[in-house]
């Protein structure tokens, strides 16, 4: 259990990071980048609770969650003089907390005794929940919906865990080969265009 | 229970084709496709279940409903070469899914001992919402708040209910013809331009 | 609890009053009308009982908090001929229910035991979600996101209202001063166009 403390604290922090600069990109002020970063952090998380019943949400119980994304957020801050290409920092932070939160819901999924199928939707949705309503408050088009891989890579990252489960890896390089084939999936998949494939003729493009 | 189950299962389907041409419509990929047509079919009876504190939601719990949306997704794509109007196809399948899942939300009201206006208040949640995520996630203007008749069909469906319950009509065919009056109305509303009255003067058109 | 419930229903009612001029504004028919007053109404009060647990959530297990919306509704239809300026009323109303809300949120918090950052937190979630979800559904940007002084007004007041706490003031006394310092920050924001400070560049406009 104390692993998986980690690797959702890194997954706020990392989501943290990602939220404030889609927020900066859209000028919000500071307090509405702090709720950006936080609806972020902690919407995946507090979906997946409520979905399983898991309530009081636990950034209710302690200010440990609150504190993390403050903190990552005046970090993010302090190197926004930096940095030139907001879009570039956000979406390897994204891909980085995407990893994280799949590893940490399919763990939740698999201590409440879920099918796999299920504990890799559960990590999907603890993933991509909280950019969801990120993009749907700053009134962006969902990257989920976009072109490029993005849920796909949890799934994707979800079987490499249950592939190599069955073939009896333990958990940490479980946990580590899991995050890094999801991170390394959307990254490639936004360098290299993949797409998945569409249904429509293409002639009806416009 | 064994009859509002296969109600449910039936108004899955009709959302999850519903779905399916929603997102055709948009030309998502076929990932993107499966999940507008599983938010469309399960999200209703999802708030619904947050809502009467019944976590963690059934479709963690086995693998049927995403099943239901897979299977009912797949025939719904074989049909895309045939079908020229995406539109009309989408319009029938939700007016059915909405028939079916009033119907559905009102026996669970029933069943937990509710006040009949919030036994049909909650077929009202379990038949829209799933449509008002679906159109939210995909930019459009939600239905229910379009000119035609939506919710406004799901409560007329839901007063004949308890006043043919009153009039002493057994169960199965009062689910019939509860089912049977909303997909009419909302089907007759679109065809013949029904619309609620409005408040304010025409002149402020634009 | 006496007086809290008293708050909530004024709470309801104002926030009823906002959304029906807010669903006037866009020319909904009358029970999209409705819908709008119920959302802005009962949504903040809502997403809180979920996130603690408090289900099913209570206007469910009784019909009061709908006939409250329903009554505000009709009351503030009763006055849209004499009305001129529908966004003046709007705020006016909007800024009440902001204050009421937030103080039942935070004795919701204070009854859970949990910490007074998490209380005001929870009375800013009560008051501000019913509002982000009827911009969300009217497809305006949510006024949470503004220029103005939104949530910050109520986590003002939630500081105003600990500091009197800590000072000994009973609870009437500072249930009042808490609300109106809510309302007056919200309202005086608008007024002298205070903003809270912006990290980016000025240059970098448009």
């Amino acid at each position: 259990m104390e692993s998986v403390m980690i690797l959702d604290i890194a997954g706020t922090a990392a989501f943290s990071v990602a939220g404030t600069f889609a927020a900066m990109e859209k000028k919000l002020d500071i307090f509405g980048i702090f709720i950006i970063a936080f609806v972020t952090a902690l919407g995946g998380g507090t979906l997946r609770d409520v979905l399983i019943g898991e309530v009081p949400v636990k950034w209710l119980l302690t200010l440990n969650s609150g504190l993390i994304v403050l903190l990552s957020t005046i970090a993010a801050l302090l190197f926004t003089n930096v940095i030139r290409n907001y879009y570039n920092v956000l979406l390897v932070f994204d891909s980085i907390g995407l990893g994280f939160f799949t590893v940490v819901g399919i763990h939740t999924g698999i201590s409440l005794g879920f099918n796999p199928v299920i504990c890799i939707a559960l990590g999907t949705i603890t993933a991509c929940f909280g950019g969801v309503i990120r993009d749907i408050s700053l009134n962006n088009i969902p990257l989920i919906f976009e072109k490029e891989i993005y849920a796909t890579a949890c799934i994707l990252g979800g079987i490499v865990f249950y592939v190599l489960l069955k073939l009896g890896v333990p958990k940490m390089p479980l946990d580590i080969i899991c995050l890094v084939s999801i991170v390394l999936f959307r990254l490639l998949s936004v360098r290299y265009e993949w797409q998945l494939p569409r249904i429509w003729k293409e002639e009806k493009l416009d």
